[in-house]
C-alpha cells in the first residue's frame, strides 16, 4: 500500500559546503521540502542556486525549495517544520546556536537534528528544548565551497545518527525513530549513506580521534598539513599521544569500545592510513586558522577534556594543545597580528 | 704579599648582548686581557668598540683588548688562552659549538667556561676535551643589542658557576677551582655578582623552570608576552603544569631540591612574581621566533625531556610543547611562511 504523504518540511540552518549537499539530496527526493537558511552565500544562492560539482552525483544547479536569510524569515508565513537541521560550525564559546533556531521550534513534534562535530554539542539544545527530540549526527563528507554558492563534492556522503539521550525523553521514542528512519530513507534513496546508531556518542568520540589530533596540531604547530606533521617524529608521537588520550577518555565516558567507521581502531593504524593517502590533507581547522575564522576547539577539545577529567582520565596532551589553540585563536580574533 | 701576575688571557666566543657585558667587566679589571670573537657585529665593534649603556655601570665605549672574527684568527699568533668562555646560543641540534673553539683548546690547562642556558650543554665539550676543566655557568643578565655593537644593560649581572662533573676530572680540581675563583674575583671587583656552586645542575634546572614554560609557550601560543599568557586561565594552567614537570624532573635527576636564585620556589610564586612585574616580558625565545632565528629548544626542552624519561618522570606537557615548537621553527627555518 503506497501512502500518499505530504512532503516533510525541513529547515536547514547553515547551508555551506556540508549543509548544501545534504539539503540537495533531500530536496531532490521530492518527498521533502527544504528551506535553506543561507548567510554569507545568500545573494549568490538566491540568484543562481547552488552550482554543485559532485563526483558521486554529477554536476547540477540545485535550487532549494526555499532560500531565506534567517530563521525568522523561514517562519514568517507561519510554516511549521518537521525537522530543523543544524549544519553550522559548533562554537558554543561564541554563539549559543540553540538560540538561532528558536523561532522554528514552536512545535514539540519538531525534531532537531544536529550535524556537527565534537562532544557536548547537544547540551544547549536539550536544556532549551526539553520536549523536542534531538538527533545527534556525525557527518563524513568531502565537500568544499571555493566561492559563494559553488560546491565541490567528492564521493563520501556518510551520516551517522542517533537519538540524544532517548532514555529520558519526553516523547514517544518509537514514533520519533520512525520519522528519523523515514528521513534517512529519503537520503538513502538519493545516494547518501545513512547509519542509525544506538549510542551515537561512541561514533562522536571515534571521529574525535582524528579531529582532536591532526586537526588541532595542524594549527598549533604553525600551520602544517598531514604530510608535514607526519614527517616530524616528535609531531607524529604527539598525534599518537592525543589519540590515545581521546580513545581512553571516550571509552571511559561511554563505557565501552568506540565505533570506528573507517575500520581503523588503533592510533597507529589511523596514523598510517592518513600517512598513505595519495595527497596530504589540510585539516579544516587549519583552513579556519588561515581564514582567521573561529575554530571549533570548545567541542573538539574543551568539552572532551572536561568529561575526561570528570571521569578521572588524565589528558595532559589534550590540555596543552587546548590552551595553545585558544591563545593562537585569541591573537587573530581579538588582537593585532605579529 | 701582593703577587705580580701577568694578565689572565681570556677568549670570549659569541660577543653579543650577554658576552659583551661579561667581557667588558673582565677587561676593565686590567688583570685580564679579553679577546672577543665577534661575528655579526665584527665590523661595528672593530671600528667603534661596544657602545654600552648600562644602568649599573654607566655609559662607556668598551674596546676589547683584541677583536677577532674567528677562533682561528684568535690563535693565529700562537696565543694560549687560560679561559675560553662560550657565550653563544646553545643549538646542539644545528651546530656542535665544541667544534668552534677547537683551535683555542690546545693546552690541557685551558679552562672552558660555558655561559649558556639549558641542560646537557656540557656533553659535547666533555666528550671532545676530556682533559680540560669545564665550568658550567648560568647567567642572569638584562641586556640587549638593539643594533650592531650597541648594548643596553640594566642592573642584573649574576653569574652562577660550578665545575662540571669534577668528581671524574682528569685534573687537579683544587687548582682549577682556585683559578675560577680568581676569575670570579675580577668580575666581582667590577660589579658582577658571581656565585660558585657545588652542584651547578641544580641552578640550571631552576632557571629552566621559567625558560621551559614562559619562554616556550610564548612562541607556540602564537606569539604572546607574559601579560597575554597570564590573562588566559588555560595558558596560565599550562605554564604551571610545565613548571611542575620541570621541577619534578630536575629534583629527580639531580637527586635533591633545586636552588632558586630568585627566592621563589613554587610554580605559583614564580608565576605571581612574573605577573606582578611592572611591564610584560617578551621572552627571548619569542624574540628569536620573530626574527626567524633558531630557538634553543634542544637544551631547554629536548635534553631535559630525555633525562626526565630516563629517570622515569613523565613529562607530557613538555613533550607536547617540544613537538610543536620544533614544528613551528621548521616552518620558518626551512619552509615558506603561511
Amino acid at each position: 500500500m503506497a501512502a500518499v504523504n505530504s512532503p516533510i518540511k525541513v529547515l536547514l540552518v547553515g547551508t555551506g559546503a556540508l549543509g548544501s549537499i545534504y539539503a540537495w539530496r533531500l530536496d531532490v527526493s521530492g518527498k521533502a521540502h527544504v528551506t535553506t537558511v543561507c548567510r554569507s552565500n545568500y545573494e549568490a544562492v538566491k540568484k543562481d542556486g547552488f552550482r554543485i560539482n559532485s563526483l558521486a552525483f554529477g554536476d547540477e544547479v540545485y535550487r532549494p525549495h526555499n532560500v531565506v536569510r534567517t530563521v525568522a524569515e523561514a517562519v514568517a508565513d507561519g510554516e511549521i517544520y518537521d525537522f530543523v537541521i543544524v549544519c553550522t560550525k559548533a562554537l558554543p564559546n561564541l554563539v549559543d546556536s540553540s538560540d538561532i533556531i528558536a523561532p522554528a521550534v514552536r512545535d514539540p513534534r519538531t525534531i532537531i537534528m544536529l550535524i556537527q562535530n565534537g562532544i557536548g554539542i547537544e547540551g544547549p539544545y536539550a536544556a532549551r528544548y526539553p520536549n523536542n527530540p534531538i538527533v545527534s549526527t556525525v557527518a563524513y563528507l568531502d565537500s568544499s565551497q571555493p566561492s559563494s554558492g559553488t560546491i565541490n563534492h567528492g564521493v563520501v556522503t556518510l551520516l551517522d545518527m542517533g537519538l540524544f539521550s532517548p532514555t529520558t525523553a519526553n516523547y514517544n521514542v518509537g514514533s520519533v525513530a520512525a520519522r528519523v528512519e523515514e528521513l534517512g530513507e529519503m537520503w538513502r534513496d538519493n545516494g547518501v549513506h545513512v547509519l542509525i546508531s544506538e549510542d551515537i556518542q561512541k561514533s562522536r568520540w571515534a571521529k574525535l580521534v582524528w579531529n582532536a589530533s591532526f586537526n588541532t596540531v595542524s594549527v598549533v604547530s604553525g600551520g602544517n598539513d598531514t604530510r608535514q606533521m607526519l614527517d616530524s617524529a616528535e609531531c607524529k608521537a604527539l598525534i599518537r599521544s592525543l589519540m590515545v588520550e581521546i580513545i581512553k577518555a571516550g571509552e571511559t565516558v561511554t563505557g565501552s569500545k568506540l565505533v570506528y567507521l573507517g575500520g581503523f581502531e588503533k592510533p597507529d593504524d589511523i596514523i598510517n592510513n592518513t600517512d598513505m593517502l595519495p595527497k596530504p590533507v589540510t585539516p579544516s581547522m587549519l583552513m579556519d586558522f588561515r581564514a582567521k575564522r573561529p575554530m571549533e576547539h570548545a567541542v573538539i577539545l574543551r568539552n572532551p577534556i572536561e568529561l575526561a577529567k570528570k571521569h578521572g582520565v588524565e589528558v595532559p596532551h589534550l590540555e596543552t594543545v587546548y590552551a595553545l589553540l585558544t591563545m593562537v585563536e585569541n591573537r587573530y580574533l581579538t588582537q593585532s597580528k605579529l
